[in-house]
């Protein structure tokens, strides 16, 4: 993987420099396209990703025109196929050919679906590996399963300012492994897993992959396809934008799914849900990932946020990404590290996600004094401040005046 | 329980007459709440309730308010507690004491996770006790959780009119009797089961009782904590109009509480959350019961809805319900029954909710027919027409214009 955005810092000691870069930046016009307060910047939307624009005037039409006008009509008129089309959107995102990706509950209860479901076709074996920095959710899902289960987990512990590394991962698994599962982009570190070289560790010991994409979707290139994953799970709300709880989606590999399965045997992932016949017969298609009745308000933010990623294309966000992140590197080197900041982000930016941790002793109450001041970011225990650098929506000049703040506080001027 | 509603439409033999009701309605202004398009009668509000016109106001404010504006301290500022406020705004209105009902995912996946949490507290029992006419869901997710755990299901089957009665369900609970879950009031039939003597006798033998309220919360008084229920679920896209794939809310006994658990552990169930420590532990509230970040647009629609039913009265709901379908019944009889339509609701108002289902062998064509002239009905197979009276939202004369609709496609008119 190329650097394409390492060049594009290197010069950068003033705000017009910064300035420039934003001037030229192929990506700038989509940051009309989403709400955005005037008085702050906002370095979280590896969180919550702003609103767009369309989404506030597609959840009008909706709420207003669909639900008011149509009412219960609106389920036979697109509602009850968006969990397969949005999920279809979303899979083109990530190398996934069509009907592979659906859209579910909440990540958590996709991630316990899609794991419980490796289980089962791994029969026998005993244990689950993953690592102590994966997303505390993943973590304690795969705690609860284990136990339900009686299985045991292997926690791998990588490099804080890493993650998953395929050859560790290697030395894990073996033939009692059923399961291996990492984030694809560290939620705290940012680091990019090789997902073909991981996968295939995996696989060598001939367990089942299931990548956490929350952080990968929308920021970095991603080819579920191509790079053999079993299946994957990932949260919408933040690079795409899908609003305060909006729901996940849940990717499986072509070849699994006429043998898939999930626990939770809900309606809609029933062939024919509508005829509610006696006994319950998976559907054919992705559709038996379903369970419940899907929530048509988030799933058509959700619509929204991830028509505007596709539109910019994964390549230039992964662009401006590195050239973001980058930046900030730059400038915490050149001008925060007398005051004791440092990365803990990868530096190399091929392995480096759209957002950047940087350290700090006092961490907790920067995070406090930058809020204060407009600067939105968020903190992670004990010495983290992480900074999103949500390709779409934040400028050049952001980083700059972010990191100026800082520097002030840190100077106490 | 007395029937006040079954002496209004004792001399309704014109639209005149039904038109003198609505005028006497106590409830006549809250229609006015909602927003109803103008060329449809909507008996379909059980299935999908229409939208509040807060609700749209609601939406908007959060939307462009806080999302928009507010952006991630959104969290902070009430997103967050949003599970527990919803789920005490609508225990209120089921009986039950603060701090026992939540709000999580999908109807199917709260009832998963609340079947799955009762076998857990009857270890070595190998039962469960649902009936075939339950609705489809429930019926599928308990197939799930028995062959996941080898258990057995019991298939109760009732009269197809009436529901669970507490003697029939006493005959089939016994020793190997983990758990009894049934529909308090039936998706098709509209009976209303004895909470009650129906949770006495799964008590008896030593069961837990799981309620499905979905079609009672915001239709028919529910009581569960004098009632002695364990646990309920139920959906709030119904007679509470939360909108199309609104979250469904948890209840859990008080006693209960400190030791029930449910399989999905996601890090918004665990104690202390964005601490993202290791290792999973419950929290000491009803929080327990959730697992990933929850559905804010949902849940606030939820609240509108909830906050409607509550300030018109459950009583008064009642009230107007049992006179509705007191007059559709009347109708029925005095002028449809010549034409092979029959009743297929109880008659008895004190154990029918707030929708009747009345039968034809043509009740296909006639839903369809019904509909293209905008009458909003439910067809269910194989003969049964669902006419749902949402006491909010209907009025007296939409019960005779949309019977005289039908009368006039029997009469081939």
């Amino acid at each position: 993987v190329s650097d394409p955005g390492a060049a594009v810092h290197a010069d950068v000691a003033t705000r017009e420099q910064a300035a420039a870069l934003d001037a030229n930046d192929p990506l700038r016009e989509f940051r009309e396209l989403f709400e955005l307060p005037p008085d702050v910047i906002y370095l979280d939307g590896n969180s919550l990703g702003p609103l767009p624009r369309s989404t506030r005037d597609r959840l009008r039409e909706l709420v207003e025109g669909e639900w008011g006008t149509r009412l219960i009509r609106g389920w036979d008129e697109g509602w009850i196929d968006l969990p397969v089309t949005v999920g279809d959107q979303i899979g083109g995102l990530l190398g996934a050919g069509p009907g592979q990706t659906v859209m579910g509950d909440s990540t958590s209860v996709c991630f316990y679906k899609l794991a419980s479901a490796a289980l089962e076709l791994r029969p026998g074996r005993s244990e689950i590996v993953t690592d102590v920095d994966n997303f505390p959710t993943d973590r304690y899902v795969l705690e609860g399963i284990a136990q339900q289960r009686g299985l045991e987990i292997v926690w791998a512990q990588f490099d804080r300012t890493r993650g998953p590394v395929a050859d560790e991962v290697a030395a894990l698994v073996g033939e009692r492994t059923a399961l291996v599962s990492f984030s694809h982009v560290s939620y705290r570190s940012a680091f990019v897993a090789d997902m073909a070289a991981v996968t295939r560790a995996a696989h060598e010991a001939g367990a089942l992959m299931l990548w956490d994409l929350s952080h990968s979707v929308g920021s970095v290139p991603v080819a579920l396809d191509a790079d053999g994953a079993d299946l994957a799970v990932g949260c919408t709300y933040k690079y795409l934008n899908g609003g305060p709880g909006a729901p996940a989606f849940m990717y499986v590999r072509r070849e699994l799914l006429p043998e898939v399965g999930q626990p939770i045997w809900g309606w809609l992932g029933r062939r024919d849900p509508f005829e509610m016949a006696p006994g319950y017969e998976s559907a054919a298609d992705a559709r038996r990932l379903l369970s419940g009745t899907p929530p048509v308000l988030g799933l058509a933010a959700v619509q929204q946020g991830a028509g505007i990623v596709s539109r910019a294309g994964i390549d230039r966000i992964r662009e401006k990404g590195i050239a973001l992140t980058e930046l900030a590197i730059a400038i915490v080197d050149s001008r925060l590290a007398d005051f004791g900041v440092s990365v803990a982000s990868p530096r190399e930016a091929s392995c480096r996600g759209a957002h950047v941790a940087i350290t700090h002793p006092d961490a907790r109450a920067l995070c406090a004094g930058l809020i204060e001041r407009g600067v939105i970011v968020d903190f992670r225990g004990p010495d983290v401040i992480r900074l999103g650098l949500s390709p779409l929506v934040t400028r050049y000049v952001d980083v700059w005046d972010a990191l100026e703040v800082l520097r002030a506080l840190l100077a106490g001027s």
